[in-house]
């Protein structure tokens, strides 16, 4: 991007005004638009030349998470919950990782992991004149949807082509703004240190989204190329003396997905319809995770990965409802709206953009008829199962690719479709009984909803109890074998269509369902929703106002705050937790599940320095995604990885103050002692502090 | 209930026909019409004289569940979990018998429980006639209903004032008969022994429902009267050398609610409509009990109790659900009454019965439109918990008590008005901070539900989020104060209209609303379906067949059936399983939780006889009500106790084959051999086996 670009966006920004803006450490902000205003009044900090660059460089972004690199040969820094998934794979129920640890001492012991993929942002560019203009000024929704989706789809394969980079171009503030973003993509990863789980993690789900929190949520991999480790120019300095408390940080990631800029009938169709019925659909899988994980060990063990992931959603979701549900915060989020629609009727040139909250408020009304075939179907809320998900794909890729590429699905675009193929054919372990509890549970839950007197049922079910055909549907697959997947993958049109597998039948089964569904939901409601969101954005500019940033998209933002402490009642929250109180709270539990300690903690603990900090807390805005993003000082020395936020956090989806909220992340200064003391891992610790 | 009657029951019921009837070891009799040719035909058992008069007067119905009395001064036994709510209540942080158990070696140690009520059934009357006598032919829903209620209440009125014994109108086939039950009533309960929960319910909920298991659920209570106890006449011995497989038994107790009568119209309704957002419902409490509780020791020793019915109750309702799904079930059922009412079709003289079916669909469509109000105000889905339940019992108390009898809501008769009262003011541990977490959620869930479209809502949650308004309502409230409730009782309309308190104002703010709820449900459902079923049942009687038994009531059943094992898949289960395999079980799991062993049993392995029966299955009919039902062999020996079926016995809501659903009791041997060799409980003994 260049800097007339960046200039233009920056201008333009800082006129816009929004809800609840810029009057805390808030803001996850683009790195083509960074808050140099408030950074320096606020904290007297004046972005440094290159100092950008170089945290976007050094910044790496995993799959649904966040990640840097903190050494010249490629070692990545992350969350355990974000590589979690990927040490589950390489274990075994002989050799559980996830529960014993994992440490390469020498680069030969390096793990491989079968199926993990690391972008790195190399640029970015605003697209959104091109995007736009493929848009004819008469076009319907239809039309409008259609001509958007092949420019898209166009702009990115011609990037991919002409720079070699993974190309997507992000949507911004719900569709004003279209940004090409490109990627180094790195898909040779291993595995170099994860601690046990139950460190990672300690405390489990009573303790997730709480404070105080010990937990040694980091794990580390190594980027190769060509078989030897990348050498990168930009990693991040570790900061041995730690961070201090009160000083100004910075949270470098990939938060996934807010709703701060949605209007009034958007958050309340959020509140009364979407997230009711997310909640339900999680806490259903919850339940029935638990209740068969608790059945064995082994059991336990196939679970824990899907659990976490689900058990996290809850939390956060109920907190998302609960903001919602609050008449204060809704009625804040009213005033400043009808402040905004005031304004706007009050000066004729904005007469394009009075309409636009009816807009948004007819779509949603769209969304609720449409809901229920769409999360059906195609979310295949119906069929959940990583099983189903393979014969969907496999399905739609034979399909797919036989088109133009502009015509596509998008994730079937050309620039899609080498990430796509690798995780489809990755020799990941996947577990069929696994499988068949999380599809018998929808299937069952998919017969509620559709109804007894939906033609689909009785094909589905197959004259078979929900019980019975989720058992004989995965019983009867072989796509849990890579092997086969691959061959499914290269045999094209033909092979799906002579397969007999019964998910690949299922998959075609539902598939026309599935895109009408689709279609239908991109037309009339996220293409209603970018043209509405664009003129209210226009709005906004036009009337004045300060900085605003974009709903996080799952791309890398900057966002500021202190290392502070906080207030909870009449107690004072510290900022700072040390070693020290792990051991008591393990105590206080009786070192009962999930407040167990690995043997070499146990054993450690004469040997740790109790007083070293472990946790900590700080004013910094993120959400889901930012999951190990590494917190930098104002020199971009690493300090701490965010691995959560505390139980204020969650309601940082619709909105953040810095009052009570708090990011929370594992200190530097633990880490390297847990190195030291614990795990005695000289060579890993050499390299961090060289 | 005098001979005549009964023989003339018999004769009706014999020539029933009902769906699946009397094709296996099947079904829950009344004590007035037992199933003696089918007992004679396959079991060559003739019931001798006064047999079914001593297993009633031994037979004791606990609230939810069932028991025996095993000694002549009084003992009882039942489940551990039937018990486990006044083991709790018993219990401090201190000393906490749910945890570590409790003996009483001499009366004097017997432990008064604050909150027990056991019943004995002392006679049985049919008061069909005059039930139905008091409703006017032409009367229309509403009329026929409010005749009805009043008829009820005032012949319980009349019964007890007559007898002095606690008096229950039980509506049998949905509406075709009405009997008297009359109950002696005993408050004076004292603990006598429970074992520790963790080998009552070894394997918690992952084992619940399934075989083979390894469970001492069994307590020891004994009745006093006069502070002496209870001298009885009738009680069960004990079998000492045990049952053996193939042999015939008999189940004695209180099924709760079954619904194996149901039309397939009624079938459908709870298929789509009523289980699944029971489960909704149940799971919501479920997740948010369990993240509580996990969160410190005491947390979840003061949730304990909930949580274990509500994971019995889901489990129960998913398998439920799951059979109504199941074609094939609903296949039979629809084929078996199609046959019924083309019967009727073709026989001029059933013409009043022929359009019941529709009538039953009718009042399923009604129930449809009702359900959310009821079930949001009137069962108050929306405000669960133990505080806001007394307050709907003082504020209606205060309102029913000041009209005549026969006006009241039922559980405001005359009859029912002592147990009521004692509940009210006995004085049990309420824990506010688990109060706090079941009206959160279910405020969460209200706002969902009602809407803030509602008027209700913004008095609801006077302006707060539904977290503070939850935490406001029950930390400004004194209910968990038994004093103070029975302040309120005493003070009547007075006390309630000026009580300030805000749970007891919540109840007033939506008592309105739940009223109306209820008439409309009573009358549009309910009076509805008891029309519409009495005239299907005197279909089923004029077009003939075999025997039949009500749907269950929580009243007096019999079951019969043998021990027997199974086959699952390839796998033989045996009936029996014995204490060595308690030890395994445990071991495999490496005595993590819930697989671990108290103490005791550690230490008791190597005095433990492993080769004695510890469980064991039987084709006995049952669904819940029926935990703590005993077991008695041809000569109404004790040799079990249920506490459980397998996971196939799910589907007995709906209907029971004998193939694979089994009963699951702890064996009187198994009980024995616990007592002497890890208790050491030799009085207990003695008293048992004298």
């Amino acid at each position: 991007m260049s800097r007339n670009c960046l200039a233009r966006l920056g201008v333009a920004l800082l006129l816009w005004t929004t809800v609840g803006m810029a009057k805390a450490d808030e803001g996850m902000w683009l790195f083509t638009s960074p808050p140099e205003g408030i950074l320096r009044e606020r904290h007297s900090f004046a972005i440094p030349e290159g100092w950008l660059d170089h945290l976007r460089e050094s910044a790496v972004r995993f799959p649904g998470g966040s990640g840097s690199f903190v050494s010249k040969d490629g070692l990545v820094l992350t969350n355990h919950h974000v590589g979690a998934d990927v040490v589950d794979q390489l274990s075994t129920a002989e050799k559980n990782y996830l529960k014993d640890g994992f440490y390469a001492r020498t680069r030969d012991e390096e793990l491989k992991c079968p199926d993990l993929e690391l972008n790195v942002l190399a640029s970015i560019e605003d697209v959104t004149a091109r995007v736009n203009g493929s848009v004819p000024a008469e076009a319907d929704l239809a039309a409008a949807q259609r001509a958007r989706q092949a420019e898209i789809n166009t702009i990115e394969k011609e990037s991919q082509e002409s720079t070699g980079l993974k190309s997507q171009v992000v949507t911004l503030y719900h569709g004003a703004q279209y940004h090409l973003y490109r990627y180094r993509r790195h898909t040779d990863v291993r595995l170099v240190f994860a601690p046990e789980q139950q460190i990672a993690f300690f405390g489990g789900d009573p303790d997730n989204f709480e404070y105080p929190r010990y937990c040694l949520d980091v794990c580390f991999f190594r980027v190769y190329e060509n078989d030897q480790p990348l050498q990168v120019q930009h990693f991040l300095d570790w900061r041995e003396d730690g961070v201090n408390d009160g000083e100004l940080v910075f949270l470098v990631g990939h938060p996934g997905r807010t709703n701060r800029l949605n209007t009034v009938a958007h958050l309340e169709y959020l509140r009364d319809v979407n997230t009711p019925e997310f909640i339900d659909m999680i806490r259903r899988l919850e339940v029935a995770l638990s209740a068969w994980a608790n059945r064995s060990p082994e059991n336990a063990r196939r679970a824990q990965d899907d659990l976490f992931g689900i058990q996290n959603e809850r939390k956060r979701r109920i907190g998302m409802l609960e903001t919602l549900q609050d008449p204060a915060f809704m009625k804040a989020k009213r005033e400043s709206e009808r402040d905004l629609r005031a304004k706007v009727a009050g000066d004729p040139s904005l007469a394009a953009s009075a309409a636009a909250w009816d807009e948004v408020a007819e779509a949603t009304k769209a969304w609720r008829g449409l809901k229920r075939e769409y999360n059906l179907y195609e979310r295949a809320e119906g069929f959940q199962s990583r099983m189903f998900t393979f014969a969907r794909q496999l399905v739609r890729y034979a399909e797919e690719t036989a088109k133009p590429n502009a015509e596509r699905l998008r994730e079937y675009s050309d620039s899609a479709l080498p990430s796509l193929k690798e995780g489809l054919t990755a020799d990941v372990p996947i577990y069929p009984d696994l499988e068949a509890v999380k599809l018998r549970s929808s299937l069952v839950s998919w017969l509620s909803r559709a109804g007894f007197e939906e033609p689909l049922v009785v094909d589905v079910l197959d004259d078979k109890s929900p019980v019975d055909r989720a058992a004989q549907l995965i019983s009867g697959s072989k796509l849990h074998d890579a092997a086969y997947r691959k061959q499914l993958l290269d045999g094209g049109a033909e092979a799906i269509q002579a397969s007999q597998d019964p998910l690949i039948q299922l998959a075609r089964l539902v598939d026309g369902r599935a895109r009408q569904a689709r279609k239908a939901y991109e037309q009339q409601v996220e293409e209603r929703l970018r043209q509405a969101y664009a003129k209210i954005a226009a709005a906004r500019l036009a009337t004045g106002g300060n900085n605003v940033y974009p709903d996080a998209t799952f791309s890398l933002r900057l966002a500021f705050g202190v290392v502070k402490g906080y207030q909870e009642g009449t107690a004072t929250i510290p900022a700072f937790t040390e070693f020290r109180g792990l051991y008591e709270r393990s105590e206080l539990h009786s070192g009962k599940p999930p407040f167990d300690l690995p043997q070499r903690w146990v054993d450690a603990r004469d040997r740790l320095d109790l007083s070293v900090p472990f946790n900590h807390v700080a004013t910094l805005d993120l959400i889901g995604g930012n999951s190990g993003s590494p917190v930098v000082d104002r020199e971009g020395r690493f300090v701490g990885i965010a691995f959560d936020s505390n139980i204020y956090g969650l309601a940082n989806d619709t909105g953040y103050t810095d009052v009570q909220n708090r990011c929370v992340n594992v200190d530097a200064r633990g880490i390297i002692e847990a190195l030291r003391s614990v795990y005695d891992a000289q060579p890993l610790l050499e390299e961090l502090l060289k």
